[in-house]
């Protein structure tokens, strides 16, 4: 099966990424990846994180409250993108294209992680158990639950205090996110569904489950995640430090088989082809994760070439050679991006997110009018208008903190900073300086692997965030690097339609699936030397603050989160 | 004359307070200090500070355009005032209270400053002499005439390096607005100009000059602008090291018979009689200064009372029984404020125009909507909305240095900062942190003096910002000291009455009358020591980062001013 029973000329792939609120499927040529049609499906639940509007509650019409920070999604809105957005992608490329779905050789999936599912020995998801719809644990804990804090800190301490050696793997921080965290959550607080879980699978496993019928753990989630590291998981003494009951944790539940990135790790139901539409048998590869798929969707696999996958947030990804230790990272893992290298993983927390709170907080009704009458979003005017200016020309200098710093510092209790507003000073300059801040905040990740022994001689961008021409090259500016930026409004589906290409036997590895079939602008931008002079001056600036405000000089971010804190929850200090 | 020849119940006196945009005449019956009557005049050609409307320009419609920095004034305009808006007081109180104009038995007036007059021996203005009236350097140079600076700047560097005692009384800083600095310039790009020039006048005689006919230097402004310091100026030896041209610069221009406060300069002349309906040869009291005649206004002039005038800036002066040196305070004079005490200034160079800034250039649209539709202000809007919050809930800390700091680091290169901004932040809790931050830079104001043997035992408010309730009870809370405010609309005004009153006989001193004439609301607020405690913690982190940002841990504002001005020059580091 698989490519042998095409013509090379003719092979497809499917690639589909399970995003937040949605998945994307898309039809993508094997030999040359050009990418042929796309589907979508919104999930219906959509997250919850207010109340519980599935299980019992969707008929009594009574929801099941859920506590802050809560974040849950439901198993078989996946299984809808399958039946409904696969489909509709095969009929766009048959429409358009005059395909045939038999030419459709393999299928592969990225996902959202950490995002975790309790299941049966069989792959059910508890919560469409009777007697457990109604029970929050029962349901998919999304990657942005973050009730497991308290967990993630017992595990941290617990971890530094015994020095165990992975904690170094993770920039020395677990995260409430993971795997680990999320488990113990369960265990502590809903002991029948923990009791009940035989698997407790990442949703990138559990929906390669549900295609090619059998559970293989990929190595990109078990590595970042799971803290699968040299073969090893936690021990079953550290576990039981933290809770007697959790000593064995992950022999009951966690320990599976681990499949690399590309290979196959199971074959599409007759099940799945109903669903689907797609030829029974095909390769369904290992699952695996949206960012790091985005890599070879960017023919980004090498060592040295960062992608930075720009959102909300930014998430930098980046093979190499050796294990090293980054300060700060996010996570390195063998084979976490591709088989054969160790994938390194670092992150800014607030991106975008801090130019839309800028955007929607901090703007006047005279710019908003003026965007509005010049058929513009405020997004770009303010962009137009900073875009006129010379580089410090506004004076400003600002840490990109607002949601806290994951890589160097580690350090979710930081905050944002602007240093020197006047009388004079615009939106457009603030803004300025907050894009600026952020790209200071990538040098600064840049410059970290740099001193590691990592080196990174290319900046990849991948995400909504390259569209922005004025911020790219403030980019190539403040790093000196040679930007490039990924030829593909669907990176991720992309990704894994590479993926499934390998999968089905179409390529030997990844890296040279990627090479024909990942695309990117090459130098889309290149560092303007006297630009660079001018950010040199002001990235230092901002490493001064940084370091003041960040390694301990003045904990006042600390201490004003702390008074915030106990105001609201009408504690005194 | 004088108080003999009137009813003591029935005397009355005029309080004319000159500002930077128009002049206010108030009558105040001496006896009570009731209010009247009030008239007022906008300077009709206002602040010149892009072109010179005045002079040949008026009439040959080319006007003389001004550098940067520069504002001027037309002399005529303040004679305006007296002919405009005494009358109309006196008409509206012959309407509204049957008096009679006979029973007006002084004048006194308050300016801003240091706005400066070049005139000839008989007080001409040098603007009004033939072929001067196209010569910039022939006008008033309003108190924000800021194009000396290069000049104070030597004035400064000159002083320190001779180590000149008297540049302690004023924080270690001559400012480009006071006299020296304004002379020099003159001297140094219109030599004609300084030459013809008999008199280097302050408005705020140069006015009383024109009511009395006499040219007396108040004692105020001498002290505080002209350096005058145990009864000397700076040596000729001082200003023939700035310029060899310079050195008889008092000697010829400067130097001249010095009034005490509340003291007689003269007696009104038929011709000011003739302009403004008052009876010739009716007393007229030596010059002043509008914020330092408020002190009397509120009844405030005894030692420990802080008097606080807030608008776009703050003015804070007070009475001490000895000198001391505070840093950072703008000038300490003998006689300043009231004859027998030493009189304190110091201030905060930007109050009110930050959170004006902050309103114009920050606020959403949402924001500006509901306002509108609950018919507030922006400003009212986001107190109320920031008055719901508890101390510390906005998890920010601001510094108040939009406009540069006067008090107590005299350093103008310095620049706003806001600390411990999230997503989650929003325009009233940044509102809050900059009323909070200024609140904290006058209890910084306040320990220098209590710290350098000048007590502060009351804050007493006049100005603009008083009506803010919100912001009275954090600077309660903030300086844990009792607040009174002013219980008057035109303090300025009433003040000068008050002198009036005093020039006319009808008090011993100006302590006298302004216990009689002068009105403030005593403890209006009071801190409230829950309050006052969390702002403790929070003014230890304002002090935190005062002193690093300001006290030369970290330079970054004056590096980053100096970039902007590299960039905005075109010349390179």
């Amino acid at each position: 099966m698989g490519l042998r029973m095409t013509d090379p000329q003719r092979a497809l792939v499917v690639g589909v990424d399970y995003g937040t609120l949605s998945g994307r499927a898309v039809i993508v040529r094997v030999h040359d990846g050009a990418e042929l049609a796309a589907g979508v499906h919104e999930y219906p639940h959509a997250v919850m994180d207010h109340v519980l509007t599935a299980g019992p509650a969707s008929v009594t019409g009574v929801p099941v409250p859920l506590a802050p920070e809560w974040a849950l999604q439901v198993p078989a809105d996946y299984v809808d993108v399958l039946k409904i957005a696969v489909p509709a992608a095969i009929a766009q490329a048959v429409a358009e294209h005059g395909i045939d779905a038999s030419d459709i050789i393999g299928i592969a999936t990225d996902f959202t992680a950490c995002t975790m599912v309790p299941t049966t020995t069989d792959g059910t998801p508890l919560c469409e158990l009777d007697g457990f719809g109604d029970r929050p644990h029962a349901y998919v804990k999304l990657w942005k639950h973050h009730a497991a804090q308290g967990q993630a800190d017992r595990i941290n301490e617990l971890a530094h205090s015994r020095g165990e050696k992975w904690i170094s793997r993770y920039g020395g921080l677990i995260s409430s996110e993971w795997e680990f965290a999320k488990g113990l959550q369960i265990l502590e607080e809903d002991r029948e569904v923990y009791d009940r879980i035989d698997h407790w699978v990442e949703a990138a496993d559990w929906i390669v489950w549900q295609l090619g019928g059998a559970y293989v753990r990929n190595a990109c989630t078990a590595g970042y995640k799971g803290i699968y590291q040299d073969g090893e998981y936690p021990s079953a003494d550290f576990l039981g430090a933290l809770n007697p009951d959790f000593a064995s944790f992950v022999e009951d539940k966690v320990d599976h088989e681990i499949g690399q990135l590309g290979a196959v790790a199971g074959h599409l139901t007759a099940e799945a082809a109903a669903w689907t539409g797609l030829p029974e048998g095909i390769a369904v590869a290992v699952g695996n994760v949206d960012a790091h798929v985005t890599a070879p969707a960017a023919n980004a696999v090498e060592p040295g070439q960062m992608t930075a996958i720009m959102g909300t947030s930014t998430c930098h990804v980046m093979n190499g050679e050796a294990l090293h230790e980054v300060p700060g990272m996010c996570g390195v893992v063998d084979g976490g991006i591709v088989e054969g290298l160790w994938g390194y993983e670092a992150g800014q927390s607030g991106v975008g997110d801090i130019f839309g709170w800028f955007v929607n907080s901090s703007v006047p009704p005279a710019y908003v009018d003026a965007a509005a009458a010049a058929g513009k979003s405020v997004h770009q005017h303010l962009t137009d208008l900073a875009s006129a200016q010379q580089i410090g020309e506004h004076g400003l200098v600002a840490l990109d903190w607002h949601s806290g710093n994951r890589s160097v510092l580690v350090d979710h209790e930081l905050s944002g900073i602007v240093v020197g507003q006047t009388l004079a000073t615009k939106p457009e300059d603030t803004y300025r300086a907050l894009l600026e801040a952020t790209a200071f905040g990538t040098r600064t990740i840049v410059e970290a692997f740099n001193a590691s022994g990592v080196p990174v001689t290319e900046l990849v961008v991948a995400g909504g965030l390259l569209k922005n021409k004025l911020l790219m090259q403030i980019y190539a500016d403040v790093t000196r690097l040679s930007l490039s930026t990924i030829a593909s409004d669907q990176g991720p589906a992309l990704g894994s339609a590479i993926h499934a290409a390998v999968a089905a036997g179409a390529y030997a590895d990844v890296r040279e699936a990627a090479k024909v079939m990942g695309k990117r602008t090459v130098a889309a931008y290149t560092p303007i030397e006297e630009n660079a002079v001018r950010y040199d001056a002001l990235f230092a600036e901002y490493t001064l603050l940084h370091d003041y405000f960040g390694r301990g000089a003045n904990e006042v971010m600390h201490r004003l989160k702390g008074i915030r804190r106990e105001v609201k929850t009408g504690t005194q200090a």
